[in-house]
C-alpha cells in the first residue's frame, strides 16, 4: 500500500510543461508539498472561488471509469468559473477511498489532467485520506477583471434568458444508466450518457460574454430550479416557453413528458443560462458562430417580482403551461 | 426535510456584523449565493490556499459532539495557514451527511463560526449534499506578504528546531477515546479529550514568527513524520533530543513508551515546528513571552542529506537512541 505521500507524488504531481494551455505563465508561486499553496494576485483582478464535492452513489455510480470521473470532478468546478466568466488558474483536490487503488488512482489521475491541461488550470494541493466511500471535493480558482464577473443579482428586466448548447441529455443519460429507459439505437444512448459522464464547461463562452451578458449561471440542478436562484437574487420574474428550449436529440426516443422533466428538472448540463439586453443579440449571436456553441434564446426577464416572490412563467407555442417541476434537490428525491 | 438552499441559508449564512475580529474590513467582495465567490487581490500580499478532509470514523468518532467537530475542522485547516505565517481571511466549506439533522447542523455551525469569528474567516462559499457518512472539506485562504511565507524548504544547517506548545496530548486523548488506556484523575483525562477535540491554531504565532524563522510546519501526523517533510523539502538532516520535547503533563499517568510514541507519532497536535538562526533566540523567547506560547528548541539542523536522503539523529539525554516512528500515515495502520 503507497502512503499519502508517495500517492500525491505519483499521480497528482505532473511537470509544467505538460501544460498544453495557451498561455504558459505560471499559475501558482507555491504549489504542492508544503502546509500552504501560494498564489500571487494578479493587478485589477478578482480571484473567483467555487468549491463542490462529489460522493459516490449519490453524484456517480461506484463502478464509473474513474477517467470520466476525474475528467467530470474538475468539469463541474469550472463550469461555475465559466459561469461568473473567470478564466481558470489552479485547483486543489480533497478525495476520500477506501483504498489506495493504483490503476483506479491512474485513471482518475487521467482524467482531472486531461480536463485541467484543457484549461491551463494547476493542481496547486491537495488532500488524500482512507474513507468507506470514495468523495472527491475540488476547490477552483479563476481570474475575472475587476467589475465584469456574470453574477447572478444581476439580470433586468426586458433581458433576453439564453441558454447554451441543447438540455436533458445528461438525465437521459442518467435514465439509461440507472435502467429506467433505454433507447432504440445503441448511438443515441452513448450521446446521452458521454452528456453525462463528460460535460464541456463553457469557459470560453463564459470570457466571451463579459461584458455582454448581465446575469449568468451553470445548469447543474435543472434549468427551471436554477434560473430561479437568478430571478430571486436579481428580485425579477421571468416568462420562458419551453418549446424554444433546445433538447439534446437523443431525447427525441423519450416520451414527451419525460423530455420536459429531463430539460427542466434534469440537471448536470452545464450549460450557461444567462440573460442580456436585447440590444446585443446579435453581438451574441456572433460570440456563438465563433465559439461554435449554440445559443437560444428561450424567454424574457419581466418586472420586480410580486411580493418578493420570484417566479416564472411558463409557455409553450399554444399558451401559458402549469408546471411543478422545481429542479433537482439534493435533499429531496429526484 | 429542509432543501439545500435553506440549508446553507439558515445554518451557514451569518451577518457581517457577527465578526467579532480586531479588523473588520471586508473579507470578500462576493460571498455565499453565486457560482464563485470573488476575492480582491491585496497589494504586495500573496494569497496563502490550503483544503482538507476529515471522513467519520477515520478522522473523528460517529458520536463526536458536533460543536467540537465543526471548531476543529476548521481549526486544522487555520493550523496549516499558520504554518505559512499567513493571516486567515475566508474559507470554503463542502459537507455531506445521510440526512439534514437539523440540530447536529445547528452545534456543527455554531463551532465553526466560533473558531472561525475568533480569527476573523469568512465562510464565502460551499456545497450541502446527502452521502453516506459525514465528511467535511474545508479550503481555507489567507494573506501572507509576498517573499515572507514559512515554507518547508528553507531550513539551514546550523538552524535550531523549535516546537510550540506540548506534544502528545491529542493522542492521548484518542487513546481515551478508542478505550486503550485510562488515567486515574478524569481531570487528566479531559485535558487529554480537549487536546484532541479542540486543538488551538497558532494563528498568531506564525505571523509573528515572519522574517525570523526559516522553516516551519504544522504538526499534524507526528513530530517524527512530519519533521521529515522540513529536512527532505531542504535537504539537510537533524538531531532532536526526544527529553528536550515539550510532553503535555497527562501523558506522565501513562508507560514511557506511550509517551514517546505520543510526542512522536501520535499527531493532531497542530503545534508549529520551525527552524531559526541561533541569532534569533532571543527574538524568539520574547514572541513566546508576549503571545503566552511555550516555545522549546528540540534539536538542530545539520548539513546536507547523504546521498539525497533526509533523516533524524534521535538522542534523548544519556546519548543516541534508536527509534522506528515515523509519524501517522493516513494508508497505514496507526
Amino acid at each position: 500500500m503507497l502512503s499519502e505521500f508517495s500517492l500525491i507524488e505519483r499521480y497528482f504531481s505532473q511537470p509544467a510543461a505538460a501544460f498544453g494551455a495557451p498561455d504558459d505563465e505560471p499559475k501558482a508561486t507555491l504549489g504542492i508539498g508544503d502546509d500552504c499553496a501560494l498564489l500571487a494576485p494578479k493587478h485589477g483582478q478578482h480571484l473567483a472561488i467555487s468549491t463542490d464535492m462529489l460522493v459516490s452513489g449519490r453524484h456517480f455510480f461506484p463502478d464509473v471509469s474513474p477517467w470520466a470521473l476525474g475528467y467530470k470532478a474538475l468539469a463541474v468546478n469550472l463550469s461555475d468559473l465559466a459561469a461568473m466568466g473567470a478564466k481558470p488558474r489552479a485547483f486543489t483536490l480533497a478525495l476520500s477511498m477506501p483504498t489506495a487503488d493504483e490503476s483506479w488512482l491512474e485513471a482518475f489521475s487521467g482524467g482531472l489532467f486531461d480536463m485541467a491541461n484543457q484549461h491551463g488550470c494547476e493542481l496547486i494541493g491537495g488532500d488524500t485520506t482512507s474513507g468507506p466511500h470514495v468523495c472527491i471535493s475540488i476547490t477552483v480558482f479563476g481570474d475575472v477583471p475587476a467589475g465584469e464577473a456574470l453574477r447572478r443579482d444581476s439580470a433586468r428586466p426586458g433581458d433576453d434568458i439564453w441558454v447554451s448548447g441543447v438540455l436533458g441529455g445528461a438525465r437521459a443519460g442518467l435514465g439509461i444508466r440507472r435502467g429506467e429507459w433505454s433507447m432504440k439505437d445503441p448511438a443515441d444512448e452513448a450521446v446521452a450518457i458521454k452528456a453525462l459522464e463528460q460535460p464541456e464547461p463553457r469557459v470560453a463562452l463564459g470570457i466571451a460574454l463579459r461584458g455582454i451578458a448581465h446575469a449568468a449561471l451553470d445548469i447543474s440542478d435543472g434549468l427551471a430550479g436554477d434560473l430561479l436562484h437568478i430571478l430571486k437574487r436579481s428580485n425579477v420574474r421571468a416568462t420562458v416557453n419551453i418549446d424554444q428550449i433546445p433538447r439534446c436529440a437523443t431525447l427525441a426516443a423519450l416520451p414527451d413528458a419525460s423530455q420536459v422533466h429531463c430539460i427542466l428538472a434534469g440537471g448536470d448540463d452545464y450549460e450557461l443560462c444567462f440573460t442580456a439586453p436585447v440590444a446585443v443579440r446579435a453581438e451574441i449571436e456572433r460570440v456563438g458562430t465563433v465559439q461554435k456553441v449554440l445559443l437560444t434564446r428561450i424567454g424574457t426577464i419581466e418586472g420586480p417580482a410580486a411580493e418578493g416572490r420570484a417566479a416564472i412563467d411558463w409557455r409553450d407555442n399554444t399558451g401559458p403551461v402549469s408546471l411543478s417541476d422545481t429542479g433537482f434537490d439534493h435533499f429531496h428525491a429526484d
